[in-house]
């Protein structure tokens, strides 16, 4: 349920479908529906918890959800989330994937390369100076003058980049703009992570799946000036078992839902995007098994690839389920004839589903020349983001590429600037990858084609490049960030050359789908949320934006064709389903711990929570405001969570506090840690 | 468009969609609608004209089709047809898939293993017979009472299995059972190829395209007691260009079709069946593609799968397109109304419709079962048809499997009993690839995967299995065929006691399909044939069943998003697109050859002749009889050819007589073959 660079592709934001069934809704927190859930729960939180809450709640730039759960800056999250940092602070002697990481001390907590920890301080409406900006501008005007709107008041709203993020968010696809103010912490520790076997014991087959048998915990702590941070707003650890029926809270970042594209967008994704996808992920997925075949170094160094690869993957296979299933899709019919009916002769409304449609077919034109056109691999995606960097900050903040504003390249620097281990053979798979399944989307004689591949073969390219360029020294990156324009300018790297030969494309591509495309849909967004408030009120949810929600729910199981789902496990439930064969192997430290460990602790439990891909590693919270699990993957039925949710058995999987400090204490001693927690 | 044993996963008759379009129909060659195409022409193929034809095409055991073309039993047919072939005769010093082969004399002519010619000799109308033994039997009932009168009426009519073949074929779904007799040559030699590079110019991004620049040619010759067969009832050769308009025939095996599916059948392909073979066939796609770049010899020893894989892929991805296409889909929707109003309160007809919806509801719940107890592999396959064998021929002839009748058992020996190398890690990564996608679909808590699987994880068992059974020795296969039961049962070999270990399931599976939906569906598919008749009269195709057809079609270009495409390329036109990068880097003859050759020599040009997989080496014939040309592909409008045709796109790729000649006298010279094929 991390929010990786895959998944970004389908990331166009919409509207929610009708009025929000019973536990459907990622809300925004200073939207929560304490009336509706009353009305479900006879309870509802009250403005002080919910301020506690956000002041706990952790959002990690890798793509995933975490909090505070210490006074000192300790933060949960999941293993999955941690993953490529365990392998990034990895030498060839020790491997903390493998092994698992304990910080014997404080000073033995490791930075993590790229990660920043962001906490939401404040929340302000600029909707209508957002709106105004945008006048009566349409197409790639109005989204240029939207983009210098909102640097504007990002830049205004935290003069201050070292400690602070300002982020302007889109709600409800055009509808509505929020300023969000974080306070940043971009010196991020790994504290403690089982062994990868634990959080991933019956890998991909139990993936989305329940019952599962998953320790997918890790802490991290936040440091300021090279200490950890006071946390006083922390949540509070309760490790006890959930109790079957009881509301639970999930506080995180929803990376990205579709819930009311129009029927023409639908039918897009489901004719074209939905089917590349599959094909294209499941040949990188062959692609990378064959080749940490060859050796256990690769094997080791593949690993969180391909986990993320097969993550991203099911999803798309259950998306593509979701669309071959007439009575989901008939749902998601009906709700737009009735919307359309609703707002029959509504003048202000008019017809944003033409304007939709129409904008649509002229993406379908673009849409393989603007996917394909974009390499893939860390080494060219350095190069992209630095030729691109430095033409940017040449220009005024209200005139770059969006990510490229002032408030924006604080991250954009420390992502291509923290040292980082590159794996050549990786980078070259990936590239290679792209190059191949761009050549044959686009087909062998089109123009982005020749302008990818001039006249080498992908193979020949990739290797080339990779084996040629010294962007994965970091100091080099270093050097070519300072210098700005004349380094780059200057550079004979063959991968910045090979960003530069693509990059007026990119821009020349970009544009015309904000011409065609992300103007016109902006604008027909904005109509629909009009349509929707007016025919539904406003108790409504808005797409999720990888900004900080609160979904209600509670602890219970389903039933699967006939058979009741139970909502627990236990964690001797694992010792059952081993079968000694990966990926349903014991964790080495399971086998010695077995006779310690009280096997009636509830290890994993399935809530009723409306989640997607960006909130692994949400706090699971009670009505008291304690944390008593961490959310990491959806059931095989949230698949379909991004076109929509059925509260009957779309299920968010948690693995206990109870669970992770019983391993904490027996299985992966950590004394200091339980004593944090437990705040002693 | 070579038959794999990965298209026949699909393979589901069914009957045309209206009456056929023009050029439309891949017809029975005792079935020519020579008044149609006399009103589409002004001219059509007279009796005799047929039936020299006839004689002179070849169907290859190994999924192609092929002609006789000199007196001395000389075939020829695609290149593609026969890489596996030179795979499995080439060594580790000789490779002739890289560097081509030209038999220098008749007896440097190399035996393909397993390969297998066959010639109709006869047709003969069985329908009475075989409906007559069905009577009134219904389900699985119905399906043995059909298998045993077919085996019947084939013993009978080909008491002497080792020259003659006999084949009941089902037409129309059920509605016709026509009895094939043919005249087989098992031993099938080699005799010329060009380097693998020329046929294969353009590699997969080119596939399925045009224009097209390959020599997708290959001779191979029919011998009996040792010496070359004559075949005076040869083609002539024409090495002449194809005319703009002049009529062809295509004459060959197309290998399935489904164009009339009903409705229910083709949500149940588009649901599930398609999303499962665009997924799992990526993903082995890039499991070869990695496990190739490890070595020379991997590149090499793989890349007839890899070609065979990506061919099948390029279909399965042109089916989801069309099954994506509103157009199309809604053309065979209204295809099935119009039929079902023409047949309204037809009492005879009764409701067929309904009969195949509910089949089709009950071979979902089969489907996945009797998809993935199916390991992938050669010596996997070896094992599953000794084992079957074994049993099947303890039994009358009349109760055994379908393909392990008296008539039948020929073939299977030989295919099983053909020394031909075995390369153990290509084996071994389909078995995993197989065993591990049957754990995805199935589930891991599934009784067929643990059936599967027992404790093991797919890649040990496979590694287990293939590094250890001694089935790639031809010998042992032989000794265990030829010891039967008894040698089956003593055998501890680990892959013969795994393929008894899923014999049960299988025909457990195999009686539950036949009784649920095979049996249904076949009733019910002769009462469609029954209303399409009486709704369009009698000048119908049935669909593709890899037996001997015709289709008339002419030489022609189309039109691609308004540019007009030409029907021909030039041979010269292969050094103009070479760019020197693999898979568009010339053959090094062709590159020694390049002044020699006329460059204005028609290479490959296009037809409107409707032929799918299978069709793969049949030769285009004019109207004198002679061959232009072998067909070896199909446009990329081809794609949706199972579920139906257009004539305004649809093409079929053809590499010309001329080039070949040109081929054999300038850049690969044999001019004992040239002189063969001028009858000189």
């Amino acid at each position: 349920m991390r929010l990786s660079k895959i998944i970004a592709f389908a990331a166009v934001a919409a509207l929610p479908v009708t009025a929000a069934r019973a536990d459907e809704g990622m809300w925004t927190i200073d939207g929560f529906p304490a009336a509706k859930m009353q009305a479900d729960y006879g309870w509802a939180p009250d403005q002080a918890w919910l301020d506690k809450v956000r002041a706990a709640a952790v959002r990690l730039t890798g793509g995933c959800s975490a909090s505070f759960v210490s006074g000192s800056g300790l933060i949960l999250t999941n293993h999955h989330c941690v993953a490529g940092c365990l392998q990034d602070v990895s030498t060839a002697k020790l491997d903390y994937v493998d092994n698992g990481f304990t910080a014997a001390a404080r000073a033995d907590e490791k930075l993590c390369p790229g990660q920043q920890a962001e906490v939401v301080t404040a929340i302000s409406d600029v909707t209508g100076d957002v709106k105004g900006a945008i006048g009566g501008a349409v197409g790639l005007a109005a989204v240029k003058a939207k983009t210098a709107a909102i640097a504007r008041i990002e830049s205004a709203g935290c003069p201050d980049t070292k400690i602070t993020r300002c982020q302007v968010v889109t709600l409800y696809g055009g509808g509505q703009y929020k300023l969000y103010t974080y306070h940043k912490y971009s010196d991020v520790r790994i504290v403690w992570a089982p062994e990868a076997k634990a959080p991933q014991f019956g890998g991909d087959p139990d993936n989305f799946n329940f019952p599962r048998y998953s320790l997918d915990a890790s802490f991290l702590r936040a440091y300021e000036n090279g200490q950890p941070v006071a946390t006083p707003q922390h949540l509070t650890w309760a490790a006890r078992p959930p109790v079957v029926g009881e509301a639970t809270f999930v506080v995180g970042n929803p990376g990205s839902t579709q819930r009311l594209l129009t029927q023409d967008q639908l039918a897009f994704q489901k004719e074209v995007v939905a089917p590349i996808n599959v094909t294209a992920f499941s040949e990188l997925r062959g692609r990378l098994i064959s080749a940490m075949q060859q050796s256990p170094a690769k094997a080791r160094q593949g690993k969180e690839e391909l986990d993320s690869v097969e993550n991203s993957l099911k999803v798309y296979i259950g998306r593509v389920k979701a669309f071959n299933d007439p009575a989901f899709m008939g749902r998601l019919a009906r709700a737009e004839a009735e919307l359309r009916a609703k707002s029959q002769g509504n003048a202000a409304i008019g017809d944003p589903w033409s304007d939709i449609s129409k904008a649509t077919a002229a993406y379908r034109q673009l849409y393989l020349a603007s996917r394909f056109t974009q390499p893939q691999g860390d080494l060219y995606s350095y190069a992209a983001r630095l030729v691109r960097a430095a033409a940017e900050r040449t220009k005024p903040n209200g005139e770059r590429l969006p990510g490229y504003s002032d408030s924006a390249l604080p991250l954009v620097e420390k992502q291509v600037l923290d040292p980082k281990p590159i794996t050549p053979w990786l980078d070259q798979l990936e590239l290679e990858w792209s190059l191949s399944k761009a050549r044959e989307y686009l087909g062998a004689d089109d123009n982005d084609t020749k302008l990818l591949l001039g006249k080498e073969s992908p193979e020949a390219l990739a290797h080339r490049l990779v084996s040629t360029t010294r962007l994965g020294d970091a100091a080099y990156r270093k050097a070519l960030w300072t210098g700005g324009q004349a380094a780059i300018d200057a550079s004979k790297d063959p991968m910045i050359l090979y960003a530069r030969r693509l990059d007026a494309r990119y821009r020349q591509l970009q544009d015309q789908v904000d011409e065609y495309y992300s103007g016109p849909v902006t604008a027909a967004q904005a109509k629909l949320a009009d349509a929707r408030f007016a025919a539904y009120g406003d108790t409504l949810y808005p797409d999720a934006t990888f900004t900080l929600r609160i979904s209600y729910g509670k602890v219970a199981g389903w039933t699967e064709r006939g058979q009741a789902v139970p909502p627990v496990t236990l964690l001797g439930g694992t010792y059952d389903r081993a079968t000694g064969a990966d990926p349903f192997d014991l964790p080495s430290k399971f086998v010695t711990a077995h006779s310690r460990i009280d096997p009636n602790t509830v290890y994993d439990f399935v809530t009723t929570n409306d989640i997607i891909g960006g909130n692994s590693g949400s706090p699971v919270i009670d009505k008291s405001g304690a944390v008593i699990g961490a959310a990491f993957d959806g059931n095989i039925h949230s698949l379909a969570g991004n076109y929509g949710y059925d509260g009957s058995n779309n299920r968010t999987v948690v693995v206990s506090a109870d669970a992770i400090e019983e391993a904490l204490e027996k299985i992966y001693p950590a004394p200091a840690l339980v004593a944090e927690l437990k705040g002693q």
